[in-house]
């Protein structure tokens, strides 16, 4: 087979193969190859840049023994999948599910994780989101420190358990959507550098040294990044990408590498006759992230819209901390539910500054913006990794639940959130170096310290506990309360399902009416009303027509002649 | 009267205005303020900060001993215009004419540049482009080192200066651009950092520290920037503003500062009821630059194309070193004349990555790109300022002169050019700080030394000689061959406006035909064909038509029966 590698500060590359040195030779713009006969599926290798030690291969699909070791030829197309007949998932409509391969399961690997898709087929589930799964440094970790970015995490169970996982995904009819990072790699087992200009010092990013999609050189390193999300695509038959942290994907060029990378991915999709998409993470607020490349955006599917969730969480939990500040009303949640985004050009107290652009009602669907509860970053950043439901009562679950899915977004679910797991979701790491380790602990500790966090308060990421307390404990789905929050988020889902005025992306259609001081919101959705009462107490909320029937209540509620009567903390989907 | 500033990282701050101190109130949003009854119109002031020295005012109006000293209070509206009758010049049709008010005469005052204007009226040039006149330390320089951005150069003549040369010119006839450098600031007189968060380190330029235009506390700086074009719009009567290297303005938010700017100048005009202009100088070939808001672009009115520049110089001069790399076929001026830009997605030797996006022919005009044959940078950037008359022959002038005044983008013209001047255009500089002035000229010169020039051959910058040398010598106009490359300037200037066709900026009207060996050039423009014979001999260039008349011709030209025959190194322009 050949063997070839992007190394054009190089002057000399020699392959090791299985322990065989093979001198290689220098293509064009930078490439070296070499054809080695044997080797084939399976062969281990590195190369070895102007008689350094061997490296693995940039683009190396297997790392038997992580980044820091050789890399090992893996044929991706000997998979024998079953999914002939799959014919993807539309995002709009669609409801996913965020999990952690490591800790979805006692086992933490993908074949301990294709046992329990069933259950999300039970809740209702369009789309499985799975955390990053590139090699990285150890053997846990949550995956956004990555850096052999075209392998696959081997304690998973590597690039065949992958492959498995989505093919039996889509053998029970869910799509997976596959979290991939471009915008930095991590600080343990990054050799790229050594290879070309994979970084630039033109800007930076608060987890190291941005990756060059502009300097000299970047048409590789941008064709290193395309070609990496197309492998899942067609290797691994996943059906989505999100995108991690896209506003630290600088790039100053005419045609951006976002732009690029989508239109590649919608002629792949063409090609294969089946839908793809791409999901930003961004902290833009810019609309233009999902408008269409003719009206002049970088036509992503979808983007993340934390907005959604701080209105949300602020509102139910009460905290205002750091990028909590600005929400917490009725009217900041009822701004989202029809705009998008809070931040559509307005203050931010956390960022200092203006922030954000509006959101063309008419034009961009609802569905663009993937809205959330809880994710792995809104409950693993906090110092303890307390889930929401260590923080508010089951009632206020009930209702961010509800408003969560009958809302005009695309909603997503963290893994556990179904049966508000008792577990927390904890920062964890497994740096093998141990300075290395010693820093991240340090780092994470102190992270906190100025928000009035004590170090023994804070868990070590280090220590194998953090990632012990965050898995899931299936046993709990067998108890209340837990049962009974699985069982509301599966009605909510089927409801959402069965009422597509429920799901109805449309922007300009939602109306929201709320009483700040009474504390009751009621959500217009179709002939649907989605009423909320957040009093200590039992209200009547207003409706504007007599409420035909209660569909769905969280306690207890029941229409009056002026509109509808619910106990206190309740939530209501009734029909007019 | 009331003295404010932006200081919020201050929590002392003494206004010291004629040598009394006054304690400041701290205001809203980090602005301190005073009132002070006996300061008017001329008062001298300055702010300690936290018990620091006294610092000048960021938005200064005068600095009338330089950047490090006082600032005074200006009145802008003390000013008597007589240009109550001025309503504005379109872009769209007009020339432009770079001047840097230093070397444009031998005072190198505005007062001095009054009277050199009939000379370009009489030249046909509708916009005068004066380089940047923000104070900046020292004497003399090119103006990029500016730091009192609200200031004028002192020794230009400082605001009143500037407020009669741009009544000079309305009263002429004459427009004014003036060029405004956001992108960084000068080494040397910069005290805005200890005033507020001006800077940010995410970004680097070439230039020093980036301004920062999206981090907590951008909000003022942007106000800052924006507050500063705008005064010159209405305080200085300026019509236009050519923004410094706008690709530097680096800017994550979801809407950009460019784009807030442009929508501001946009209303400024509505207000004022004349025509107002932004011109981008920017590297980054993207035409959503000049592309409307609501097309999705920044919505500026017109940029800098370098690439109509390289194409030219590298044709006229054999030149293919550095940025010239890609550039000097007649295929690739047959693009740029058609297309706009050479680099539209393709690949860059000089940035080594493809480059550009491509510019949409039927809904971008030509004269939203400003073309030249010269510019301060083009000369003043070559070791030593020579011009390209010092390069190639005055036939080959005359080529260039023609293909950029027959164009369909809107031509400059840099001061002297029209003449051929014999005069260079150096770098120089005259920075007070001994030791920042000896890293400049070592920096120059090292610059150059990697392109095998010694140190003696390169101008020292600080050496008052470079500008003296610099300056344009206007006795040359009464002299040969000056006189007739003036009279071949104002020619084709009236040709240009006497023959709409030549100005026609419709990109997808224009057709190049060309044959490389035999190195000839036709550009057609309408009925119009500007016929270009670049060979040693004289050649017959074939027409697509009988020619009727030759209109204009640099040597010898006439019609035969397939076209054209031409002089070597000729051209002409023929009607057919």
């Amino acid at each position: 087979m050949r063997f070839q590698v992007w190394a054009p500060r190089a002057s000399d590359v020699v392959l090791e193969a299985d322990g065989v040195r093979e001198q290689m030779r220098a293509g064009d713009g930078g490439w070296w190859w070499a054809e080695v006969p044997d080797a084939a599926h399976g062969t281990d290798y590195g190369f070895r840049l102007d008689g350094g030690d061997p490296r693995p291969d940039p683009r190396s699909a297997r790392q038997p023994y992580g980044p820091h070791g050789p890399s090992r030829v893996h044929d991706a197309s000997r998979f024998t999948w079953t999914d002939d007949r799959w014919r993807g998932v539309p995002l709009a409509g669609s409801v996913l599910y965020e999990l952690h391969v490591g800790t979805f399961t006692p086992p933490g690997t993908f074949d301990a994780a294709i046992d329990r898709l069933d259950h999300l087929v039970e809740l209702g589930i369009d789309l499985v989101e799975i955390m990053p799964v590139a090699a990285f440094d150890g053997a846990h970790g949550w995956g956004y420190d990555g850096v052999a970015l075209w392998a696959v995490h081997e304690p998973y169970g590597g690039p065949d358990g992958l492959q498995r996982l989505v093919d039996a995904c889509h053998a029970r009819g869910l799509g997976v959507v596959l979290d991939v990072v471009y915008n930095h790699l991590g600080p343990s087992g990054n050799y790229l550098a050594e290879f070309g200009p994979y970084f630039t010092d033109s800007y930076r990013t608060p987890w190291g040294d941005a990756v060059n999609l502009d300097d000299p050189g970047s048409d590789e390193v941008r064709a290193f990044v395309i070609g990496n999300a197309l492998r899942w695509l067609q290797d691994f038959h996943v059906d989505a990408l999100r995108l991690d942290a896209v506003h630290a994907l600088y790039d100053e060029r005419a045609v951006p590498v976002l732009e690029e990378l989508a239109a590649e991915v919608d002629a792949l999709a063409a090609r294969l006759g089946r839908p793809l998409h791409l999901i930003a993470e961004s902290d833009r607020n810019d609309p233009r992230t999902v408008t269409p490349r003719a009206a002049g955006g970088l036509g992503l599917a979808a983007q993340w819209d934390d907005d959604v969730h701080h209105a949300l969480h602020a509102l139910l939990t009460g905290e205002r901390q750091g990028y909590y500040n600005d929400f917490g009303s009725l009217a900041t949640l009822a701004k989202v539910m029809t705009r998008g985004f809070l931040h559509d050009g307005t203050w931010s107290t956390f960022r200092q500054r203006h922030h954000g652009r509006p959101v063309d009602r008419q034009s961009v669907p609802g569905w663009r913006f993937v809205s959330f509860l809880q994710d792995h970053d809104q409950v693993g950043n906090r110092a303890t990794g307390d889930r929401l439901s260590a923080i508010v009562s089951r009632e206020q679950l009930a209702i961010g639940a509800a408003l969560l899915l009958t809302g005009p977004f695309t909603p997503m679910i963290f893994m556990g959130e179904e049966w508000a797991a008792g577990t927390p979701w904890q920062y964890f790491t497994d740096f093998s170096d141990h300075e290395l380790g010693k820093a991240v602990s340090a780092g994470r500790r102190g992270e906190f310290a100025g928000h009035g966090w004590s170090v023994d308060e804070v868990p070590d990421p280090q220590d194998s506990q953090s990632i012990e307390r965050s898995r899931l404990d299936w046993t709990e789905l067998a108890r209340s309360p837990h049962r009974e929050m699985l069982a509301w988020y599966r009605t909510l889902i089927q409801l959402r399902r069965d009422q597509p005025e429920l799901a109805d992306p449309r922007l300009d259609r939602v109306a929201v009416d709320f009483d700040e001081d009474a504390k009751w919101l009621v959500v217009h959705r179709g002939r649907f009303r989605v009423v909320v009462n957040l009093a200590d107490g039992s209200r009547q909320v207003p409706l504007d027509g007599p409420a035909a029937r209660v569909v769905l209540s969280s306690k207890r509620s029941y229409a009056v002649s002026v509109g509808v009567e619910l106990d206190a903390m309740t939530v209501a989907v009734v029909e007019i």
